[in-house]
């Protein structure tokens, strides 16, 4: 890269995705054919606009990954029913050339999603094999490569592990082959110490562990996460910290949302629900500034809808004198058409970090999550406004930064 | 005042309001009666938290104005059915003990909503009047005086009528009894003529002609307006941002709200309406950075609400590959709880600027409008929380600035 | 027909619409074939399940029809877009092998819906022409025709106008070419005085004029109306007899609804829309027992929803000890699928009743209309559960009835 | 009582409530002294406009009862916050008189409840001390009595238990004291025996277990029961029965509901919630005649909004050529408001059909309640239009029956 920048990075980039076979990550892929091949505008995605921006073309986006299931992506694709039907004739050609690796199997943390025996190699061997996917990728499409999980909702974890405090005792339970090492882990750890950007779409506890942001930091390499903000939250977001700009307090948030795609049902394992409402806990706190008492989050799996989640949201406010008024907020959204977006540009994202040399938890990329990581693991900023005035700041200093010299090479 | 300011100003800020008997008029006085008594925490008022802040004390607000009904404030309270009676009761010995003064009444631009004979002086008899009634008002609480207009909406007028274009000839139509100078106009200019701030809350047409922008400019006399921006439009402000923020494109917007107290009478009458829906209108460009083709607001008067005007909104978005979604935001509110507190800091900032000597459109009072007016008559930002920013920032710039010497005396 | 007839009638009904190209006849006349091919199950079809009845069998309608605008019903259904793109496809070829005749055209009864010149032909030459299209179909299909309107609504009318209160004065208006009858008469007129059952499923002032309504029980031919009850009428009938079962009053019932269809765009001119609130106006009443003082119906043009109409209801009611509750019900439906089932329904059982020898106003059918026609233009019962079991009672009745000489021949 | 029985019997029935304290019967007692009163016209009782039946008149109706806690009846209805101040004020003097008497405790089955030692006197005990106090009030107040169950969930029970299945086994589990004998069982049979009429508003087990239905059968006493059909599941059972009609198929049906009332923090014990959700299981498939694959039923202990539950619905229904269409229904609604009047009513005709000779299961009363109960145990109807038509005529059957000789004597 030169001291001379062009608009966009005109290399490639590779996005190599846990969960490729998703609905989101299937309705990303897609999305990006039918994008580099003129058919529909860059609507939903959010830095499209800021196209003097120096990160990398849509239309130079690659895609490969892993997935539980085998299917090639124009099946699965089909089978989640996001896109239309006219849209997935005109990508069919690409996408059902397309076939997943063969992505990390525990059944204590992915319970009910698939069946099919566990992943017999050591951790070290799993990371091995991750690091030689990813290095062969980039190879193979001649650019960088940032690693996105988009995979179903392990199960929750105890995160006082000791195991997870330090890079020393985190590598430690590695090499024993510890049970506390979750699939996400592994991913992450390969990421990290292959100097690839890692992004957390998901409510699955990876490098959010302290060894891991510890180790990202340490080898500078950028990470981001956890759990995309897509709807419900993104809306609770947006409102809260405005009745605290008027005053009115909140005192209660009924927020429900009912949706049935294969995320769903993997929510119906209470273990995976309390990783998911853990992620949209203390959202309210930090936009109000005080502590509701009555939050109250239910997510239902509801077959019908499919894709199309469907969230209300009931909040109770109090005004001047004390009067009580009421807020509803019903939000028929589409999961996958919300959530792919979002999973490109923290990819772009990354990889602009990664040029810029700019390494551990990208703060600045809060905006695009439910559960924003911090670097010293406080708590971060939900209140969105903030944080995209945050991210837009940070896209304008990093554009103007010289390039580190590692990124140059490819 | 001393080169030393308090935190809080001690001396007595008066309120004359237009419409002293209305709903939301009421509801201030009351509202601040039962905060002066402790009655009441200070929730619904933005800029309570900010008590380091230059601003008068709540506690030291008085209150008078004006009215085209003549009842005791108590019985207007009464009718209007905002408070509860536990409040009502707690603050009956001072609202039984204050009449509005007559108000300016010409049945051209106020149809239907009371009885009674046309006012019979000149514009120039009554324009005197009015400043007499505010000095006497100052005198008798020994503070400075805001005007606020909180009278029921005017009928609508046509804007590019050559006599609001300039202050020469704006007065030949005063001195000439033209009707096209509405009784809103007539209190502006008495107000910018004394040097006393003046700040619009309903949709009329006031301040805002030209000639008045530029004579208080002119006379460095505080103005802000108009159309307090509490419900529907607040919510509006707030999510327009959000879903431009994430390229969502809004294809259209469905606005309804019913609403039964007097206001929503007097909107009955389509000359009125028309004025309303006027300051509606381009919110949403300016929030979006494009045209919404299709931007319907419906606004009606519905009997059973009485004071509880509720909102339903709905909004048609395009996502990620041209899929759509729909937000529906169902907003039960109360329209003179949401705008009394917002009043009182109009009030209250409008003071701060007379004593800070900055004059003219307060353009940083955008956040409290619907219609934001601006120094040259241009397009405001409607941007809710860039707006709040900006009022943030003016605050404490004008906190820091040293106040000027001719308002130290009263 | 012998006297033992089939559990169905064999024979074909041929089914002539007015506004062919419609969506909702286009969407009747597709379905309808898709039915025919097995393609489809009959849901909403409410009569499907009483397949013991003397009904004509779905498989065995046939379609006509006339239209201002003269696309074919392939192109006209793919314009309306009610259809799934597989569904058109499946019925593209005979779709596009039908084509409508030219309908009546008025340009002061159907302002704007479509350019072109008045019809110029005498009412009477119209309605020779009409009975002749008629007779040829029922030649063409060897069986009984029956007349659906589905054509745009047509401007409101004076109904106390003389000419419509009797047959005579009637007749004389229309030898006289008289500007008062309108292209929906003429129709009507056609059908009556050639034996034709007459449907009307439009707002549009037709048979419901006492003239007509004698003229049909004079030669004894079915005919009902008018305007279906799809969408949030038909909930409205639901829900407030239930209200009234409770005893919980309704203070107040605000309805206002979003479309953007063909239908939505006639009806933005003043004098259709009239049509369409009238004939809302009164259901309250008749499923309360009293009268509503505050029953708002607002019909709104929007056009991002196409076909795809949405209905919000708020519904004040008071309870024991007087206290207040609200009920709101959100309809989004599809007008032309709700109404589509409906229209087929009306017709087979107007057929029924001509073989049964039951002519004059169907008042049974009520159940299917939001302004029901009475023999005698008396107020109409709206209650949705008991017009539903008149509606069976009358099947029944009729079902066992021996059907009459004269409807053994076609 | 004569052969030429008055339009309303002028005996007084004496209305014995468990769960006196409740905010329903605190509401149906206030609510009965302000009728009286002349305060209040009698809205939300379904039987009030039907005054030539010889049902009690309300004026004549009395309370008794037991309660958990021992608070007098203007404290218990103070904390409820059910009714507004002046009306509690207006009958403080009569509700301030009136204690309840201890209500029988098990821990076991009202978990959380209420603190305290379980009652330590043997079944048979219990038993005779209820009977006596029934017996005392009717003595006292010169009329009938009927007993109405209005406590908080008990814990869910095995149905099965072979103890349940008949009288004899039913009668030696209480002779020996069996804990699956439940306190709501006792009540049940302690009325059964003593031949006064029980009515079980709550979805707790008592008289629907078959022993007691046979007992009542034999003993010629009506019961009724079970669970008040208030809200969420009245309007179900009004809108599913028209979704059928129209031959629309529900796809799903997903009821969330939040409240915050003593009944709302009982449910949040899960043996309650069960007993809850059981009784709102089944109602789909009565009202549509198929099974509806998705329904769910979500209820939400939510404390800002006291005894003002909410209900969300969301229906999805498929229509004609397999169109998707959603209906949503929110009811705001005041629990107690809408159960109280209910709980007279079912008092009255238990009354009116004990009068009449009418023992065992009072079927015809299933319009009150979310699950019917039949006289074999077998499947109810839900249908509230069916069950409405069903008690009107059950009424006009009974008001024509000569009342039997034993009904005169009190």
């Amino acid at each position: 890269m030169s001291n001379n920048p062009p608009a966009h990075s005109t290399a490639p980039l590779g996005i190599a995705i846990i969960g490729l076979g998703g609905a989101v990550a299937t309705t990303a892929v897609a999305g990006s054919l039918l994008l580099r091949k003129g058919l529909q505008r860059p609507v939903g995605l959010p830095l499209a606009e800021f196209d003097h921006l120096d990160l990398v073309d849509y239309a130079n986006l690659r895609f490969t990954g892993w997935d539980l299931y085998q299917d090639d992506l124009y099946q699965a694709a089909a089978h989640h029913k996001v896109l239309d039907r006219e849209q997935l004739e005109a990508v069919r050609e690409e996408l059902s050339a397309m076939y997943p690796l063969p992505a990390i199997r525990k059944e204590s943390y992915c319970e009910g999603v698939v069946n099919g025996a566990d992943s017999t190699e050591s951790h070290r061997e799993l990371i091995a094999t991750i690091q030689q996917q990813i290095a062969d990728f980039g190879r193979e499409i001649s650019g960088n490569v940032v690693v996105i999980n988009l995979a179903s909702t392990e199960s929750a974890l105890d995160l006082t592990e000791e195991k997870y405090q330090s890079i020393a005792a985190f590598e430690e339970a590695l090499d024993g082959g510890h049970a506390c090492i979750s699939p996400a882990m592994l991913y992450a750890y390969a990421c990290i110490t292959s100097g690839t950007p890692y992004g957390n779409f998901t409510p699955s506890v990876a490098a959010d562990v302290p060894a891991l942001r510890m180790l990202a930091a340490e080898r500078n390499v950028p990470i981001a996460g956890k759990d995309g903000k897509t709807g419900q939250t993104f809306l609770k977001t947006v409102v809260a910290p405005a009745l605290r700009a008027r005053a009115l307090e909140v005192d209660g948030w009924f927020s429900t949302n009912i949706l049935g795609n294969r995320d769903g049902e993997a929510l119906r394992k209470p273990k995976s629900l309390l990783n998911k409402i853990n992620t949209k806990g203390d959202v309210l706190t930090s936009c109000l500034g005080y502590e509701v008492e009555n939050h109250v989050v239910k997510i239902n799996y509801y077959k019908p809808r499919g894709d199309n989640k469907e969230a209300w949201d009931n909040i109770d406010v109090t005004g001047f004198l004390g009067h009580p008024m009421q807020i509803k907020v019903n939000f028929l959204c589409k999961d996958s058409i919300l959530a792919a977006p979002l999973a490109l540009e923290i990819a772009r994202c990354l990889d602009l970090a990664r040029r810029k040399g700019r390494g551990g938890v990208a703060e600045s990329l809060g905006v695009f999550f439910k559960a924003p990581m911090t670097p010293d693991g406080g708590a971060p900023n939900h209140n969105f406004t903030e944080q995209q005035i945050e991210l837009l700041r940070w896209l304008e200093e990093l554009n103007v930064l010289e390039p580190v010299q590692e990124t140059a090479a490819v």
